[in-house]
């Protein structure tokens, strides 16, 4: 468990905040406001280079390339972008080396700067990008979907997948700065808005349970992207996922609590094939899922796991998972990486705001499957 | 240039002997002697795991993947292997993917433990690979060439080629141990040893005098493998590249006077397509080139250039480059990847025993290699 305790939840500023990262000389800040993309200023003080290379995907790149383009204008003499096709079935190698054959064809040295303007799948292929490129130049996040503001783009983590498995190829490696423009969130799908509020209320269970408590109290705001909400929420969280992170860089111990609903939810994605439900729709299923393992184990009480079933319902998340069958869920959950030496461990709550690691008996696991399938 | 001066070089031990690398919580040691793979004691303390797995050529892993495998097979449940195609032009995507699939084909953790077993190319891809597997398992080093064990395996440095130009895709990564095995030397074609004598050569004029009055006393001994004279050899280059590296470990100033003789070999090899000559030869050259350029341009008098030259003539080497036209030269050299900003730099002598970095006026440049060219 944590060594430090968790920061108190800041007062919320009039216009764009911030959040520093304070990994020694990785260190970052986060901004998150209305309209970064519209401000130059937000972009200045990042290091010095003759050419910038956006890097986005046929969705996103129509809407937001050019303003991006124009706010970093005045730092580069020359700004490249290149689209990668959308989705994360093209979080692979050949859409990664279409990164490093632009900058080789642009003669890009080792001080170009790669901006990464998308979500996930985005900013994961751009910072392993950055992170090997001349083995390795610098990159700063422009996350524009909410999962991206409040997971991907903070922790450092960068990937690609291999066709056995996701995310296997990777690098943990830092971006100089992370810019939330809260604007960009009117363009995301409400299907998207739901997913990544999943990993939103992940943070309550795991770490606030103040937090958690705000969120049902605001969750119709956040369902309408009232912006102060939505600020409120991402800077909460990245503050919640920048404390674990800062405790545990390379994800040694603590930070497997981020993990919370992901062993379950991770078996759901394997299990229909990757793309079926979005990630963060399977990790709200999984947050359901292990709550009442958590339950079931005695670390919190029956109504405590409700609770939070109750606010992932109400976010328009699924709380109850495809009917696999328990055998191949739990044969997914054995090949997830996180099954170290053949046990599976799961993230479990106890009490509400603080989670921990550990197995479960097999019948257990089992129960939770069967009450929370389809 | 350095800030603490270069330690003096260790009196020779009987036996193995061990330079000790200090990267803070990356430092490892470099472990030098004869007969190491029949010892499992100098692979003990190494961090623990269930899976291990040796990566080798075609080539080198008849010689020695069994001896490894004996070596190391009292620390795992499992020790796995995998032989690479052998050569330059294999130092690609698909070849680093074989690793990637091998790992995940055998469930292999974030635990498991790669062991390089080669030269050059393969310590580079089993680096690479090491980094980039689950973001980061642990490596060791077993350099079976004299330039791997000289060069490739001290500094962190792993990559693999990009068709638009060599070691473009790679990270800083470090081994949990280095072990030199200088028996594995008696296998290595004399072609291939001449070419890690320049590297070894290098280390003379860019930091330590002495310890090139000493391979001028020496060289007859290192061209008949004795293994007190390169155990030493091998010791005191690794002590330079240490210091050397210790203090830049990122590459952004001092360490580029390891690239002594790389600009014009960059040239060279690039020039007649990779694999004609070997690397170490087009250093050879180069370095004879450069030592030239540093006397054109009045750091080092006349004799001191030829000194240089000889003791690489001595070797085996060759002093004259291909006849590419000095056009060609300057433009090959244009596009290495040190040409930041436009102006090719070099890495000249003055005085003896002592490196930088600057620009030359380009007539001098074409004087250089008009004079060293065939």
């Amino acid at each position: 468990m944590a060594s430090t305790p968790l920061p108190p939840a800041s007062t919320p500023d009039n216009g764009p905040t911030t959040v520093a990262i304070d990994l020694g000389d990785r260190s970052y800040d986060i901004v998150i406001g209305e309209g970064l993309l519209d401000t130059p200023h937000f972009f200045a003080g990042l290091p010095k280079a003759s050419k910038a290379l956006i890097v986005t995907n046929t969705t996103v790149g129509p809407l937001y390339t050019a303003k991006l383009r124009q706010a970093i204008a005045p730092y580069y003499q020359t700004v490249l972008d290149i689209e990668l096709p959308d989705g994360e079935q093209y979080k692979d190698w050949p859409a990664l080396n279409q990164i490093f054959t632009a900058l080789l064809e642009q003669a890009a040295d080792r001080k170009t700067v790669l901006y990464a303007l998308g979500g996930g799948v985005v900013g994961d292929m751009t910072g392993f990008a950055a992170a090997c490129y001349m083995r390795g130049v610098p990159f700063v996040q422009v996350p524009t979907t909410l999962l991206a503001q409040v997971d991907s783009s903070v922790g450092g983590k960068t990937a690609i997948n291999h066709p056995a498995g996701k995310n296997m190829i990777g690098a943990f490696y830092q971006p100089q700065r992370v810019l939330c423009d809260l604007a960009t969130l009117d363009t995301l799908p409400q299907r998207e808005l739901l997913a990544g509020l999943a990993e939103v209320i992940k943070y309550g269970p795991i770490a606030d349970t103040s937090f958690f408590t705000w969120l049902e109290t605001n969750l119709d705001k956040l369902l309408a992207r009232d912006r102060d909400a939505l600020k409120y929420a991402v800077k909460r969280s990245c503050e919640i996922k920048a404390w674990v992170v800062g405790q545990d860089e390379k994800e040694s111990g603590l930070r497997a609590i981020l993990n919370y609903g992901h062993t379950f939810g991770h078996a759901i994605e394997s299990g229909l094939g990757y793309g079926e439900w979005l990630h963060g729709e399977a990790v709200g299923c999984g947050m359901v899922m292990a709550a009442d393992l958590s339950a079931r184990l005695g670390l919190i009480d029956t109504a405590t796991a409700q609770r939070i079933q109750a606010l992932i319902a109400r976010a328009g998340l699924p709380t109850k998972g495809p009917a696999l069958g328990a055998d191949r869920y739990l044969e997914l959950m054995q090949v997830d990486k996180k099954a170290e030496g053949g046990e599976i461990r799961f993230v479990v709550i106890g009490p509400m705001g603080q989670a921990t690691m550990q197995g479960a008996p097999e019948s257990l696991v089992r129960d939770v499957i069967a009450a929370h399938t389809c």
